[in-house]
C-alpha cells in the first residue's frame, strides 16, 4: 500500500494504492522522504498539458531495491528517462532523448507517492553534509545551472534576471558566482529582502536603462516579461529563456534581427555541478522555503505553492 | 546638378537637384557607377519606418572628392556610419554604434542619385578583377556572410534556408562554402534551377520532417517563415534569423525552452569577406540580376522589383 497523488481529469485527490510500483530491469524502488511544488506541477494539475498520473519531479529519497551499492543511500534523480538508442543519446545529451519519459510530467509516475521506480542511472546519491531540505533543490538548481551550461556569461557583464520565483532566485545565485555584475529585477520586498541578504543589486523594472544589459534571464514565463526582457538587452546581447510561457508572445523579432540578438532556451541541467555547489555552501536554498506540510496535506500544501509570489512549499513524508 | 529619388510622405520621384552634397571633413565625395534595389528600399519607399528623403544603400561608386589615393578608385561602402565614440564603437563593433546613421536608410542620404558623400572610412576600394555588377552585391554578400560571423556553423550540420529571394540565395552559398550540407526549402522553379546551378539541395517544406535540421535560416520576412523555421530544428539548434519581419510573429517561445534552441538576429556584415569571395569567384552573384534599367528609369525599375519572387534589379548610372 502507498498513497499517491493521482490528477486525472483536472481533478486531483490523495490516493492509497494497493500495490507499489514494480521496479523494471534497471530500476531501482526509491522510498520517497521528501518531495518540493514546482510551478510545473501547479501547471500539470490545472490541466495545462492534458496530464493524468502522479504530478511531482522535485525529490529525495531513500534506496529500498535496486543495485546492492545503492540500497539504503540517499538519493535524488534526473527527471528525464532517456532511450539509450537516439541520436541525443548517443551523442550525451539525454535530457533531449527523442523518445524521453519524464518523472511526473509525462510518461512516467512522479515522486507525488510514497514510493517511486526510476532508472539507476537517473540516481545521484547525496553526499552526508548535504541535508534533505537542500537536496529536494538539487531538480531545480541544476535547472539553474543549465544557464550557465549553455550561455558564455562572462565575469565582466552587466546581468538582469526578470522573475524572481523560485527558480529566478536560484539563478540570480548561480549568476552572482560567475564574478558578474547581477541585477534581480524586482518591486517586491519579500524578493528584494533576499538579494540583499545574499549582496545581489536589486532594481525595479523602470530604473533599468532601454539596452543596457549584456544579458538577460527571463524566468517569468509571460509573454509581458519576454516584451519587457528584450527591451533591456543591449545590441549583441543574450536573452536567456528560462521558463515555459503561458501565453504565446507577440515578439518583436524584428528587434532580436537589428540589434542581432542570441536567444537561448535552457531546461534541465547538471545534477552533480548542482551538487557540488550545495556541498560547498555556495548556493543558499534553504532560504527559499515558504512552508512545509506532511504529505497527508498535499491539497492544502499545493493551495499554498499557488499563492502569488510564494516560494517552495515542501512536503514531508 | 544631379539627378536623385526622392522619397517624401510616401510619395516617390525623380528630382533634379541644384547642388551636390558637400562633402564634410572626413568625408568622400562619390559619383555613384551602379546601384542595386534592396527589400529594405521597397519597404522605406512604402512607407514603413516613416521614411523621407533619397533612399539607396547598394551601390558601386567612383571617388571624386577626397584623399588623394582614392581619387578615380571604384569603391563600395559601408552602410553604418558609426560615431566612433560610444560603447560599441570602442569595441569594434560600429555597425552596432548607438548613435549611427545609416546611408540611405536613417539619417543620412542614399546611392539613388549620382552623387553621395560618405566618410572615407566606410570606403572599400574594389580590386579590378571585380565587376561593377558583381560589387553592387558586396552589401548583401556581407549581410549574407554575417551569419556565419554571428554563428558557429559546423561542416556537418544539416542546415535549411526558407525564403529564397536575393538575400536567401547569397546565404545558401555562403553556407555552402562550409562543407555542410544545405538545403534549399522552396517550391519555386526559378530558385530551384539557381540551386541546381550551384549544386545545392531543394526540397519543398512538407518534406523535410520536423525537428530533424541542425541549423534553419530565416529569410522570409514573415511570421509564418518564423514558425515554419522553428519546427524544422532539432533540440539544441540554431534559428538564424536574417530578415526583419513585416509583423509580429506570435512566437511559441516554450518550444525554445523544451528543445533548448539557440536564436541568433544577425544584420550587416564584413565587407572584405565579401570582396575576398567575390575575387576567388566563390559566389555566384550575377545569376541573380533579374533586370537592369538606367537610373532615369528608376520608378519602373522599382515596380520591377517589387513583383513577387524578383531578384536584383540594377540601376546603371
Amino acid at each position: 500500500m502507498m498513497r499517491a497523488l493521482v490528477c486525472n481529469n483536472h481533478q486531483i485527490s490523495l490516493h492509497t494504492l494497493a500495490a507499489l510500483p514494480e521496479p523494471r530491469e534497471g530500476e531501482a524502488l526509491l522510498k520517497i522522504r521528501q518531495a518540493g511544488i514546482c510551478n510545473t506541477d501547479l501547471e500539470l494539475i490545472a490541466g495545462m498539458y492534458g496530464f493524468s498520473g502522479i504530478p511531482g519531479h522535485e525529490f529525495v529519497a531513500e534506496v529500498e531495491q535496486g543495485p546492492p551499492h545503492l540500497i539504503g543511500k540517499r538519493v535524488v534523480g534526473e527527471i528525464n528517462i532517456a532511450c539509450g538508442g537516439c541520436d541525443f543519446c548517443q551523442r550525451g545529451i539525454p535530457s533531449q532523448c527523442r523518445n524521453r519519459r519524464t518523472v511526473g510530467i509525462r510518461q512516467h509516475p512522479g515522486a507525488f507517492a510514497d514510493y517511486l521506480a526510476l532508472t539507476v542511472q537517473n540516481l545521484h546519491v547525496i553526499p552526508d553534509t548535504v541535508t534533505d531540505d537542500q537536496a529536494v533543490f538539487i531538480e531545480p538548481l541544476a535547472a539553474a545551472l543549465q544557464v550557465t551550461e549553455l550561455a558564455h556569461i562572462s565575469p565582466d557583464n552587466r546581468i538582469g534576471v526578470i522573475g524572481l520565483g523560485k527558480l529566478g532566485l536560484l539563478i540570480v545565485q548561480v549568476l552572482q558566482l560567475t564574478g558578474a555584475d547581477v541585477i534581480g529585477i524586482t518591486r517586491r520586498e519579500s524578493q528584494k529582502r533576499l538579494l540583499d541578504k545574499w549582496g545581489i543589486s536589486a532594481a525595479a523594472y523602470a530604473e533599468i536603462p532601454a539596452e543596457s544589459l549584456h544579458v538577460v534571464v527571463d524566468c517569468t514565463g509571460q509573454a509581458q516579461g519576454f516584451e519587457d526582457a528584450l527591451r533591456l538587452i543591449e545590441p549583441r546581447g543574450t536573452l536567456i529563456l528560462k521558463s515555459t510561457y503561458h501565453d504565446l508572445p507577440r515578439a518583436d523579432l524584428t528587434q532580436l534581427v537589428v540589434r542581432e540578438i542570441n536567444v537561448i532556451g535552457s531546461r534541465c541541467g547538471p545534477f552533480e555541478s548542482a551538487i557540488r555547489l550545495l556541498k560547498q555552501g555556495l548556493v543558499d536554498v534553504t532560504a527559499l522555503i515558504e512552508a512545509r506540510y506532511p504529505f497527508d496535506s498535499i491539497i492544502e500544501a499545493l493551495e499554498r505553492a499557488a499563492q502569488p509570489g510564494a516560494l517552495k512549499v515542501l512536503l514531508d513524508f
